[in-house]
């Protein structure tokens, strides 16, 4: 039932930093039928080094009686621009040159993801989503699509994203572009340029997505005599390895670039202004132990968008728990979803009519 | 009244992991006069990248009237072996070999720096020390010595520091071993090898040093509207520079390792059997906002040390609050040692008669 696809667009595509892209290839998957009305779809947005496949990184959301229940709706998910799971990236060949772009692909925005899946949304004849859904890089296409179009998504589901990119999340993600850059071999026009300086960032962002408690309790080695310590050390490398195994350094110096951008409120009178636009029914999740989106930024969404739900929950593995946790953000999404279908007239409606 | 001496002491100096070094040079910094009694000593541990002149990196710390008084004081402090400060460490010309070790320096512990700081104490002709000192990978180094010669130190004050290199701290400092790596430059026997993975990991490890709250109030751009975020991203790359400039990858590599190592309890039966053989009076001091050591591994060593005291303060500044926060610091140690002076022989002394 999983169908991937690639759909071409003619540009140019102008992107928000200036330049703009002759064409864009988008790779997107769908799962289940889209039915006659055009409106039963679950939007999928990803995160930053995923790919459309939602099934082969989010298991468990999608099938009969999941969240996704693909009896009932059709699952949307498409590659985020400058990626290399299909969509145009950096590795891809640009038509003006006869030659993959590498350094010269353009930095692009969270806006600038959204622009090509809305034209996606446009060319696959879908008339209203309803439910958007996205976790840490995927809640920022979600939600910037959410403010660009406000009634387009019925529903809106954020998890362990932010309404702006932090000085701290920008401070991590610099630190990973400099070990790129330390790589000697990242100037050469080479798809295997800067491969172990994306190990070593991997390894770095890796403790972002983690936490002290969870290193502590998973990576401490159980010999109490030994001088040198190695689970923690193999686990860094193995990590920062299986990136290296499934992804490329330009994609992921740009990528970290886009998610630096992030800023709702940009040329839109400020965050509080942008959030006041939303309209769709939101759910804001956060993540107790989530040290690179703390909840202090989700709060903030919940607060700032209108009418907005906020659940909040304990994971194990921090950050990363917006992938792991399926069973609490299944539960979390239904409650919000039954509590809006049962809200009664009396209750404010403020966000439908807005 | 600052001192800059080296002590040389010919080896063969055994080293924990099994490597000797033929012979070892100790730089290191004395401030006022040691007394008649030689027991007026005040001994200060430093941290990874700082060097002997504690007044240089604890500024405030030292001085007629201060918690270091050079009027009654003789305070010492001795650069850590495997530094680039004047004792031996891998850029110093092995004599066997006549060239600098570079990457055969051996990797060297937290033990095997207080093996050769207990060399130059006896060389000083210093009796007992009154009070050893040290923060982060300092307090590291006082424990181990504290723990290796129960009756020296009179009082130990242990700041951010911990028992055991946890495996969050471990896998900060590997993802930095990992930018060095992948910096072409460095198998290269050169001084100046490394020089760019080093920016890299100094730019990760500076994220462990302050914490989310820090950044995103002194880094985070004014401008609502520009698209790439700057402050952050400068300051990052400043702070790499800072370091290169004034440190060598080869020094650094081997220190992380040493902090790698740190384990009281190795070859003692484990961390409580060590820290109940600590006989100085203990003053252990956590940061709140600590997220490279947080406070419940100093709660660790207050509880397991007989008789320790323990406070915690808030800082802006996350771990590097034990450098900058030298009045709160110095509050809390008058307090602690106004208390001993102070204790009734009806009080338990436990910890004095062990």
């Amino acid at each position: 039932m999983e169908q991937n696809e690639i759909a071409t667009i003619i540009g140019p595509i102008h992107l928000e930093g200036g330049a703009s892209l002759p064409e864009v290839q988008i790779a997107y998957t769908t799962y289940g039928e889209l039915n006659a009305a055009r409106n039963n779809v679950i939007w999928v947005c990803h995160a930053l080094t995923a790919n459309a496949k939602v099934n082969d990184w989010w298991p468990g959301m999608i099938g009969k009686g999941k969240l996704f229940d693909t009896s009932k709706y059709f699952v949307v998910c498409a590659n985020v621009l400058s990626s290399c799971y299909g969509t145009t990236g950096p590795l891809n060949v640009n038509p003006e040159a006869d030659q993959p772009y590498f350094h010269t692909f353009p930095k692009v925005t969270i806006r600038d993801m959204v622009t090509i899946h809305k034209l996606l949304a446009q060319y696959l004849g879908i008339l209203e989503i309803e439910i958007l859904i996205g976790g840490s890089l995927g809640g920022m296409q979600a939600l910037e699509w959410a403010i660009d179009q406000p009634y387009f998504a019925r529903q809106l589901v954020l998890i362990a994203s932010s309404a702006r990119a932090s000085a701290w999340s920008i401070a991590f993600n610099e630190a990973q572009r400099l070990a790129i850059e330390a790589d000697s071999t990242w100037p050469s026009q080479d798809a295997d340029a800067g491969r172990d300086g994306l190990r070593a960032a991997r390894a770095t962002a890796l403790l972002s997505y983690r936490n002290y408690k969870v290193y502590t309790s998973t990576q401490t080695d159980p010999d109490l005599d030994q001088i040198w310590p190695q689970l923690a050390i193999e686990y860094q490398q193995y990590q920062g390895t299986k990136l290296v195994n499934r992804f490329n350094a330009f994609s992921y110096y740009r990528l970290t670039q886009a998610m630096d951008s992030h800023n709702v409120g940009r040329n839109r009178d400020g965050v509080p202004r942008a959030l006041s636009r939303v309209r769709a029914d939101t759910l804001v999740i956060g993540i107790k132990s989530d040290i690179l989106f703390p909840t202090e930024e989700q709060r903030l969404l919940a607060r700032l968008i209108p009418e907005a739900h906020y659940i909040e929950f304990e994971s194990h593995f921090g950050h990363d728990g917006f992938l792991t946790e399926v069973e609490k953000i299944t539960v979390g999404v239904q409650q919000f979803r039954w509590s809006k279908r049962h809200a009664t007239a009396a209750e404010p409606i403020a966000a439908l009519i807005g």
